[in-house]
Parts: C-alpha cells; structure tokens; sequence
C-alpha cells in the first residue's frame, strides 16, 4: 500500500510523477492539498519535497519565515517540523487503509543554531519505535501512539533544530 | 524602569494610554512594531494586549490559525506562547536599561485540548525563577537565561496548551 516516493527538492511540480495515481491514500498532491487547506500552512508556503517508508520531507522558503535577526523563525521551525512528523503519521496510516485523524499531544524543541537557509525537515519515528506496532495497535484498537522526531539541517549538513513529539490518531469520524 | 501596563484585552488602539510615553523600551506600540516587523508574525495577526511586571499577553485571532478540523493550528498555539515568553524577557531587560538580543533555546509543549477561539496566550517566569536574578546576571556578566512558562486558555478558561521553554539573552551587538 506504500508508494515508494524519492522527489528531488525541486519545488517544481515536476517532482510529481507524470502518470502518479493521484488518487490513492498515498498521493502526494492530496497531503500537499490538505495542509495547504489551512490558513497558517499557506503563510508558511509550506511544501512537500519527499517522502519514502520511514521519512517525509517538508520544506518552506526562508522569506516569509524570517525573524528580526534574518534568520529563520522559531515558530516556522517548530511548525514545519511539526506538520512533516503529523504527515508522516498520517500517510503512513492511510497507507495502511485507515481513516485517522491524527493529533500531536506534545512536543520538546531544540534550538541549536540560528538557520539562515530555507527550511527543509526531515521526520521519522523515534528510535525504539516500529511502524508495524504502531499499525498494529490502531488496526486493534482504533487508536494509537506514535513518538516522532523530526530536525531541520542548514544547507551545510549542520543541524540547527530538533523536535521530538508524541502523536495520537483516532479513528476517523468520517 | 518599569512601566506597569494593564490593558484590557480590547483589540483597538484604546487600549494604549492617550499620554502614553512611546519611545520608553517598554513603550508597546514598539514591541508590537517590532514583533509585527517579521513576515510570520504578521500571518499570525498577533497583537499585544496587555503586560504587567510579572506577565505579557498576547492574542491573535483564530481564522488565520485555523487548522483542517476547525480549531487552531499547534503551530500557531505554540509560535504565540513563545512569542509571549519572548517578548516578556526582552522587555523586562529594556526596562533595566539593557540591549539584549534574546533567543529561546528549547521549549517543550503539551496540547491538552483543542482551542475553538481567539488566541490568548500569557506568559510568565517558571516557579523558582526570580527576575531579580535574571537582571543581575545580564548586568554582570552580559549573559543570561531564564526559563519561562506561557499558557493559551479557552474562552471558558480551560487551559487548552501549555509551553516551558529556556530563553538566553546576550549582549546586544547594536
């Protein structure tokens, strides 16, 4: 059920395969539709650079994030590390054919060094954790944990800030 | 050095004093100024709406932050607790009469419940901390840290997200 997808950072739409099934659980321009849905990711101008089994990435110009200082917003570095964690969760769930909805219950952010590129994080589950458990667990019980980390990287391979968070999904409503 | 400032949470400009001495480091139309200088801030809406010795408010309306369920997007929870702490430090060091550039460091955020209204988020120092301590470490040695709390309540008053987070102020450079 899991469409192995490796776009390059383009933020082309040519990173989309021609004859993609966009249709399926998977499709990246649906995840992109539905966080673009929302007021606060549109100002990010947040996107979807890439995503495989265990990773998704997500990136936003430094522009529309710059502090005071130029350099990138605590608050956009959170977010986007935030959303690329619930992505990763929820198109691993719909992957595996089910309905969730997909909470972030809390967060610890590191600030390591300020980033004066563009934003680019990178999630994936915390070590210790496995997908198949997580899986598991919800096809069992409509309701599972997931604790995921996710970092954004300067263009020079630094890393300027970490996340590690604890998300819940539900079984869908609709 | 340091004004006390209690408005109400009026979102006009009544809520600054008409004799209101604007070019103090606390004056608030400058914090806002400041604040509202960055491109992301402004997605939030953010506003000041009040600020004493001991606390800093800050709200923001629910519609640009609003995520794909209806409720406010963690992100923006988070940005606008920050911010609140952010700003608390920055000016309690002005008001002492110090150029400092403050910079959080880390922040851990627990999303207790969803948020159907307006953003109000207060912040303050963390139980333990003294301010007095915090000042006399920036005047000594250029350099301090202070760990700050910041809640967003429900218009009901359930507090619906909290943030802790270490904040490190340095010297200016201007």
């Amino acid at each position: 059920m899991w469409r192995h997808l490796d776009y390059d950072s383009c933020p082309d739409s040519s990173r989309f395969p021609e004859n993609s099934p966009l249709d399926t659980p998977l499709a990246p321009l649906s995840l992109e539709h539905r966080l673009l849905s929302m007021p606060p990711v549109r100002a990010l101008q947040l996107r979807l650079v890439g995503s495989d089994r265990d990773s998704l990435r997500l990136a936003a110009p430094l522009a529309p994030n710059i502090n005071d200082k130029g350099n990138a917003f605590g608050g956009s570095l959170a977010s986007v590390m935030t959303l690329a964690a619930w992505a990763l969760v929820s198109t691993r769930l719909e992957a595996a054919g089910h309905e969730a909805d997909v909470y972030v219950q809390d967060s610890t952010v590191h600030y390591l060094k300020p980033l004066y590129d563009d934003l680019l994080a990178e999630a994936r589950l915390a070590p210790g954790q496995d997908w198949d458990e997580v899986l598991a667990l919800f096809a069992h019980r409509g309701k599972t944990r997931a604790l995921m980390q996710a970092e954004i990287r300067a263009a020079n391979g630094e890393i300027c800030c970490t996340l590690e968070g604890r998300f819940v999904a539900l079984r869908g409503q609709g």
